[in-house]
């Protein structure tokens, strides 16, 4: 840590003056813990301070005085996020929303909720299941995470192959501003198509454009029926091809997982189970709603004659199952080093892609494993390698390049649902022309002229 | 018309060095018919000339000469828009793109289709219906209405209570930006949050942006069973409140439109049909797929004792049904004039909405037919009179400013679906504040730095 510098002094006393006392801190412990969230760090930064914003009000003045001062203000949820998009930037400010946690209307009749960005994902979920609704967009990290970093990052999840992701789900936003002024963008009512979709452009845009401080959501039906197949298959290429068969039946499970045999041999390891004696790859696969049972009885005629055995499993090992592949990412052991990424490839290509991946991770001479929001084409590989060195850390490194490559050739995306935060910006060029970058970038700059909504993130 | 001018004929043989002959006229016919699409004519205007794109390179020739000129381009598909989107400005070429008709690819693994702007709505579907999927958006022009024209305006259509409007059927794009360059957005898979959202910026913003010469579109499973109910209620008030009825069970039909009993007489002789003897007013509701019969069966029960007659109708007679509806927009008789509009309502606001309709019809002492999209709460009410005077003229726009400062009050919008065209900017600043409005002409000047791209169109 630098001296403090007068910038660091104004700031904090400016802050002060904006809010009260115990929303502000610049105590060591706090800056170290809000300097980064659970993604790759590229550039270590501690904050200026932390700010916990409490109304829009708060949120407005925050961004009045960062316009006037002309510091970064990195914007916060529960610092979930896996690509960095909520790491502190340099002699910045991070604002933290989570306290911002009301929610603050939810209509059954319209079927919408309005809540602050700081309500956790799981808890508008609570408050909507008596009502018979849901929202739908379900992250690993639902339990914890908020929906304005929902938002920011456009998460995806378990069960949007059926029910979508975080912008099919946002029907308005309201946003302050760089300079502070707050807009409302959208609509709400379901359909809506008055000017520009400036809603779509802030959500994914990770706190780049603007801060959201309320978001307008439509709820889903929540489903009354649910049928959980557990198919365990000889290899991975046998599971990957299962996708298709149950694509080419035209029936939509709401969960579509697929996981290799490293991965379920690290999940036992773990969790004390005994997947990796049931087979050597595991497709998960749930049918929700009225017709879940004809679903899953024309799933299991379709999975039936491709090598796997096909098991009807029930709810509660099914519940337990679904809970063992949402924690089954980041799940490198204490005594390894991994590298893993959010690939998504059109479904045709899922076989030929995991064949690719384990061919690359033989040559490079380390470990995968593999993980897949398959429905979705939406892949978790992670390399690994059992201890850190020089050799291992750039082995690992061409493995995950490969793996960029490989899928941007077969069609694909560097980042189907974790947004590109700062760890993939490196990798942004290999997907998008210069000229989208070009328009990104002056998207940006008209939205915030002096660079001070969390630089450095989401676009390059 | 003025006698030629320089401008016309420098563009006219810029155009001919470009083109082949028979891609340009000059024609008055054809600048006639060309002028206007089926919206209201604010400002009536002819084109300079009309282009027919054959390819992305025709699109960047003329985008080129267009900036070089300094001439407007006014992009064009079957013309089927109803806020006026398409009409001719002053001085323009209309570039017409019906020719760019080519289905790129079809992969039904994939469950997309890459489609030239050209392609009608209804071909598409039909070259996906034997791989068991369709492409969900259906607005009533479904016939004849083309992919590139539904992007324009993000179309909705009957179907998409269930299924979703262009927006979530669109996965990438291919545009040509003003001065020529060709750029690709979005992505083939399903997910995919790399930068920020273009592919949502594009779409919806009627030509003002880009022009769109290729999309990659999410196909949909084409269901296998379906129900239909028409339920007859005494009044229209009765069968919007079946509409909240039926979402209170959380069945979700695919298609739930509602018709007055005006509607219902104006359907009767125009059709022969019976309609208006049945009922007041008429819900239509559809369930497809394989809970089809289930969710039926719990819309019956839900819709039984709300003072309807519920029918289960065979399947001739719900196409026939469904079909009198796509057709009953634009349904005014030779013999009177009608002034119509596109609101949508939160779902809760629907029987309030139209009994407010009828209110102020009768208190401006003109008549109102009201059919909506009542499963999105996407209402198309017709004000109309036996014939046209000043005062009647007046009495009718009276009565439509109204329908639309009701609609906002109860948190709706002033375009559900038809988008703001050139007819609806009137009332958009009603709508969005000026903050908003400021924000979206930024990006237009960004993307649009001479202002040639379809001015005066979608924003204010």
């Amino acid at each position: 840590m630098t001296a403090t510098t007068h910038l660091e002094t104004d700031i904090r006393d400016a802050l002060l003056s904006a809010v009260r006392p115990d929303q502000v801190s610049k105590e060591t412990t706090d800056l170290k813990k809000f300097a980064t969230d659970r993604g790759p760090v590229t550039d270590y930064q501690e904050p200026l301070a932390v700010v916990w914003a409490e109304s829009v009000d708060d949120v407005q003045a925050v961004m009045r005085l960062a316009t006037g001062h002309g510091v970064p203000v990195v914007p916060r949820g529960a610092g979930t996020g896996v690509s960095g998009g909520a790491n502190a930037t340099r002699g910045c400010v991070v604002l933290d929303l989570e306290r911002m946690n009301r929610i603050l209307e939810l209509n059954p009749e319209d079927e919408v909720a309005r809540v602050e960005p700081g309500v956790v994902n799981a808890d508008l979920n609570k408050v909507a299941e008596p009502h018979g609704l849901m929202y739908a967009p379900d992250p690993a990290s639902y339990k914890v995470s908020t929906i304005g970093g929902n938002v920011a990052t456009n998460a995806g999840g378990l069960r949007c192959a059926k029910y979508g992701v975080t912008r099919d789900a946002v029907l308005g936003l309201d946003v302050v501003l760089a300079d502070g002024e707050l807009i409302h963008t959208g609509h709400r009512t379901f359909k809506g198509v008055a000017g520009y979709d400036l809603t779509s452009l802030f959500v994914g845009s990770e706190g780049t454009l603007g801060i959201v401080v309320g978001a307008t959501v439509r709820l889903k039906y929540l489903p009354t029926d649910v049928r959980t197949l557990a198919v365990f298959f000889p290899d991975v290429q046998a599971a990957a091809a299962g996708v298709l068969a149950l694509g080419a039946k035209r029936v939509q499970p709401c969960i579509l997982e697929l996981l290799d045999g490293p991965s379920l041999q690290e999940l036992d390891s773990r969790n004390g189970s005994n997947l990796a004696q049931r087979g050597t790859a595991l497709l998960l696969a749930q049918f929700d709603g009225l017709a879940a049972v004809q679903e899953t009885d024309i799933a299991m005629e379709a999975l039936t004659g491709l090598g796997g055995t096909v098991n009807l499993e029930d709810p509660d090992e099914a519940a337990r199952l679904v809970e063992l592949r949402r924690h089954s990412r980041g799940m490198e052991a204490e005594s390894e080093v991994s590298v893993g990424e959010d690939i998504a490839v059109p479904r045709s290509q899922l076989v030929h892609y995991v064949t690719a991946l384990q061919e690359m991770a033989s040559r490079h001479g380390v470990g995968v494993r593999i993980i897949a929001h398959a429905g979705d084409g939406n892949l978790h590989p992670m390399f690994w390698a059992p201890e850190l060195d020089e050799a291992t850390d750039a082995a690992l490194h061409a493995a995950l390049n490969e793996s960029m490559d490989k899928a941007l050739e077969l069609g694909g995306t560097i980042t189907g649902e974790h947004g590109i935060g700062q760890y993939k910006l490196k990798w942004l060029h290999l997907e998008q022309s210069s000229s989208v970058r070009e328009l990104q970038r002056k998207i940006k700059d008209l939205f915030d002229p002096q660079g001070i909504l969390n630089p450095g993130k989401a676009i390059s």
